[in-house]
């Protein structure tokens, strides 16, 4: 590795504590500005920042200010400098109280002098500063850019939020004794059916990315791990699973991430995200009345649209001032095969999907255990028996009964955060028509 | 959910403190042996089996006797019992201070009553008992039925052996303020090229599986994330990368594991896993050196064949008395062309591998941050530009200087635990004649 043989500071230690002290930085240049024999430089690591100065005098010479003041943005220097107080605090930096006065500076990584796109910009309000003819950047263009989108400070806030939720879900479950598998990614048969089956060459042959790894937890639950999880890709590309009794835990845990939270809101303003404790819990059958004193016209065992899912998370705000709440006791005819049946009513199922600002996180349910009863329902719903023997044969040998679900990562942060696109809480998303970068 | 309306008790939790109290308990039929007015009966949860008997009497009548001894091997019971302290030790027991009387029996899932194979099999060492006749169960067999054979003992520790494992180095990174990433899994170019490259039909085009998120995290490393990590499939479909920093604390923490390890053991017997701290860091000539001393006829930037990397292991054991090292300063002849030269001698390069008795669990380098020189490295290894536009583009405003490698997860598991067979550490395997169950 080339480290230097020298301690580099952190910005976000770069304190008044620090003040008279020589240190050496390693950052970007986030912004440049020369002014006769000085340059303003602002020096940039992640969400921090700090204002540095080079100035003609004991330490610099007239052609080191030039140097300084020809570095192009977003290139990456080592500086020695003296940290020092500042009067006034410096409003546009993290670091308001001390600035840099550089001694030396080397570009470590020089960056091309046309920027795909400006970084204040991509964190522009959308309207904002429009009179001022000031640009926004289009979604597109930033995906197409994704390395320089993902330094905004908005961006830095979302993905340092999904890692926190993540860690956060795995040492709840941990901490109840839950297992985490590493379930296949390819598998032999597409046994969930659906639209979007994505076949695989494999060797001589050819198999199916696995779209869940439902089967697989189910499976584990059989082989007698008791309470399994795992976070991988799920049902799209684009989704992760986080198993369901994370979700309360979650909801109440994601306050602590207030700094990421008005980080986010200063580019996306959202109402805060409001709950019960304990949650609201409905059942379909009310789910339905409410929507038909709305004026929907629906069956009671209809499914619901994504439209009626909208409207009746905003029915649910007004009604119980939550964004949160859980939708119990599906009809049986609108889940999936493994669902099981309601034993006081067979119209219904034991199964839930808890919903976030009026749009589904997480699906869940008890499954069938039984694989005489799972055969039947495989069969009504015409499902091929060969293709899920391996999953239906797990319950042959004793199976515990058993409830689970898939709880999409991205979605959550979305859905919190008050975002409307889930590429913006995925790191390198996905669709039919984007495979790059 | 089908909630009994009555705490049930683990297993693990029968101790003589809960003697005389009458207890509710949900487990397996272990074991089933009738005799005269008795049945005796072995409950197992996970790892953890206690003893339990129906006896014509008081609370169970020849009828109940008898309905007990019929249930199958493998059935999930609930059973009400009262719990006893035994005089004499029940050796073939975890629980040996107690057994259970039981006075109501519920069959909550019946197993058929032909198992595919024998727990008591599966866990047999190999040619143990053979004189008796006693069965072992090949790998296909168990394979073929994971979910039973994950009960036994064995699997039951490898797995969480290897849950822990994961954990362990989650932690250990995120202390270190480490971000965990999620990178796509369907890329729209083979980047690395190789021979197991997997084809995806996806939407109206076609597409590969990503074989490492290597890529993506240099990316992310450009997008200001500092130090970042994901758990996920690795280069072959079975492998699980973990980054390498945490390498040397998975080492001294894995200990912790020895009930697992003690487990295993007693299936699979091995030498305890040696390290020193620090640990060993060979170069690579020097490696080569020792090499020849054996016998070995190799060039100085020959690679190393996998025989010869097993004797090298050897001789590394006999002279240092150490499973684990890191092998240093690879000829850059023989590494991926994104693998920075070394500066002081362009004939190797900064990049390592780490062994585990002999085998390879990491690989890992610096990584040129430059697009120019990386250009050129990929000119030089004849791969075609266009695929790897995205990613060298990354490089272009403003790259820091990086390094890092991916650790098999199911590698380290296996040959820290002295297996031969990754098969027997990762839950579902694939290889090119398996992708079931």
């Amino acid at each position: 590795m080339c480290v230097p043989d020298r301690a580099l500071v952190r910005v976000q230690d770069l304190t008044p504590e620090k003040a008279d002290q020589l240190i050496w930085l390693r950052a970007r240049i986030h912004t440049s500005r020369a002014k006769g024999k000085q340059c303003f430089l602002v020096l940039r690591q992640q969400q921090f920042n700090v204002q540095a100065l080079v100035a003609v005098g004991d330490c610099a010479s007239k052609q080191m200010v030039k140097f300084a003041a020809n570095i192009t943005k977003e290139s990456i220097v080592d500086v020695e400098a003296l940290v020092r107080k500042v009067e006034q605090k410096i409003e546009s930096c993290s670091q308001q109280d001390v600035e840099l006065h550089i001694e030396r500076i080397f570009v470590i990584s020089q960056a091309e002098p046309r920027l795909p796109l400006q970084l204040d910009d991509a964190v522009r309000p959308d309207g904002e500063g429009e009179e001022e003819g000031r640009a926004t950047v289009n979604q597109d263009t930033k995906l197409d850019n994704r390395v320089i989108d993902l330094r905004t400070t908005t961006s830095q806030a979302i993905f340092r939020l999904q890692s926190g939720v993540c860690q956060l879900f795995r040492d709840t479950l941990t901490k109840k004794g839950f297992v985490e598998i590493q379930t296949p990614k390819i598998i032999s048969a597409a046994s969930e059916g659906g639209a979007n089956v994505f076949t695989v060459s494999y060797f001589k042959t050819s198999a199916y990315l696995a779209q869940s790894p439902q089967l697989y937890k189910q499976m584990c639950i059989c082989a007698d791990f008791d309470k399994v999880f795992c976070v991988g890709p799920g049902k799209k590309s684009s989704h992760h699973v986080l198993p369901p009794c994370a979700a309360f835990t979650l909801v109440r845990s994601l306050r602590c991430f207030q700094t990421e939270i008005q980080t986010v809101n200063k580019q996306f303003p959202s109402e805060p995200f409001k709950f019960l404790e304990p949650t609201l819990r409905l059942e379909y059958t009310e789910a339905v009345a409410m929507l038909r004193e709305a004026g929907v016209e629906m069956g009671d065992e209809d499914d619901l649209s994504t439209p009626n899912e909208k409207l009746l998370g905003r029915l649910v705000k007004e009604k119980y001032d939550t964004d949160f709440y859980v939708l119990d006791k599906y009809p049986l005819a609108v889940r999936p095969f493994y669902t099981m049946p309601d034993p006081n009513n067979p119209k219904y199922s034991n199964s839930y999907d808890m919903f976030m600002r009026g749009e589904e996180i997480l699906s869940g349910a008890q499954r069938i255990h039984n694989a005489q009863l799972l055969t039947e329902r495989a069969i009504h719903h015409q499902i091929d028996l060969e293709k899920i023997k391996a999953y239906i044969d797990s319950f042959r040998y004793g199976a515990p009964p058993h409830g689970g679900g898939g709880i999409g990562l991205e979605r959550v942060c979305m859905l919190y955060l008050g975002l409307h696109n889930v590429r913006q809480t995925s790191m390198f998303p996905r669709d039919p028509k984007r495979l790059t970068p």
